[in-house]
């Protein structure tokens, strides 16, 4: 039976998204109303995340509820993590909430974590089958339904783990981007600051990024030269690391 | 119900040791035997697994299964991946060998990925519910059921990874270690080879490796000094990396 979903199982998204100061994470409002009432009994925030159907690839219902939410096709996608706690889905509100939906969700539901990168300020999502949708800073977020926040938190683990593997970070970037948009970025997703030499130093040994013949326009600052980042230099440069952490 | 699996989801087991020369996995003989005339339809190995059963977090059930084939607590295990390719379980082989079991066992399994790091030689498996258990080299592997070939090699790359970021490959090691030895150990898993002055180098700032006053017994040649790891001295020495992939 095609979209019958298998009731233990889920997906749930980590969308990241770079709006060139902060790293943001985009999240689905949750709001239980009184059916009595009508009062607001509360609201808060999930991940954006649905059952996996029999007989689909856990990465394609990812990629299935991503398009749902953000209508972007070919988004930077990453497994990360399945979590399986048996006390995932019992606070009393989640519990709440679910009851409210009407639907048949068994007391324990596995998730498989994925998080995807988006440059934000080329997207434009407003809400979802009339639930609101918003960038949150990562630094900044609301509470958060159900594990979600422990979600949250072991994506950023894994994407700044990954971003010193590889350089994913230009997902996050738009297609042009001047060298202290990538300090920032880097900065951002790792929490920290970095000195602009040494930061100007490492980056002028990435082969990948390809200086323009062009310039920023419409800034108030001088501009500053712009590049793009070439997979395909990074595919055919790239050295095995043999290093270790000390 | 206890016990009930889930039907659609399991865990596999990546079980890794080393034996002071090479990197091994550990796999489970599968035999198919034509019940006419009681021939062997064929042979091949798996990884241990088995499906998660309802209101078992995966983590637990990886630990069950771990104990189940090696009777050992307390091992190191990860959780790196989970797979859920639709045609996992398609190959003709497979579908006979499930067949035979005569259970109940739909076309797509979702299976959550774990690898474990033990020492070898401290451990003696013999079989497991009358199947054959065997310690292979990473690189002379027998044929592999199900896509657990891709499961291993996606393990031994998260176990790369991992050993670049954490001290995890002491787990493989026995208690008491020279230097040597560690070197052997980074070469197996890594695939490479080292400069031993330069490796030796790398150690040496290695505050978390312990001299012992004790040397080697019962070798051939002149006795090498021992050293233990301390997970407190890591802990506490750790300094935290910005560093990123040129």
């Amino acid at each position: 039976m095609p979209g019958a979903i298998i009731p233990n199982l889920s997906v749930d998204c980590v969308i990241f998204g770079f709006d060139s100061k902060e790293l943001n994470v985009l999240l689905v409002e949750r709001t239980l109303i009184n059916e009595q009432d009508h009062s607001v009994v509360f609201s808060d925030f999930t991940l954006t995340g649905n059952h996996v159907q029999a007989g689909e690839d856990p990465d394609a219902a990812a990629v299935r509820i991503l398009n749902d939410l953000t209508g972007l096709h070919d988004i930077y996608l990453e497994q990360f993590h399945t979590f399986g706690s048996t006390q995932r889905l019992l606070k009393k509100k989640d519990q709440m909430w679910i009851h409210s939906l009407g639907l048949n969700i068994p007391d324990h539901v596995i998730t498989v974590g994925y998080y995807s990168l988006i440059d934000c300020t080329s997207v434009e999502i407003t809400n979802h089958m009339s639930r609101n949708v918003r960038w949150f800073p990562v630094n900044e977020l609301p509470e958060l339904a159900f594990d979600h926040l422990n979600i949250l938190q072991k994506a950023l683990e894994h994407l700044r783990i990954k971003l010193k593997q590889e350089p994913i970070g230009f997902e996050l970037l738009s297609e042009k981007f001047t060298l202290t948009q990538v300090q920032r970025l880097y900065e951002a997703i790792l929490g920290t600051t970095f000195d602009p030499r040494n930061f100007r130093k490492k980056l002028s040994q990435m082969k990948y990024l390809i200086p323009l013949d062009e310039k920023q326009t419409a800034v108030r600052h001088k501009p500053a030269k712009l590049y793009i980042f070439s997979r395909d230099v990074y595919e055919r440069t790239r050295k095995t690391h043999h290093g270790f952490l000390i």
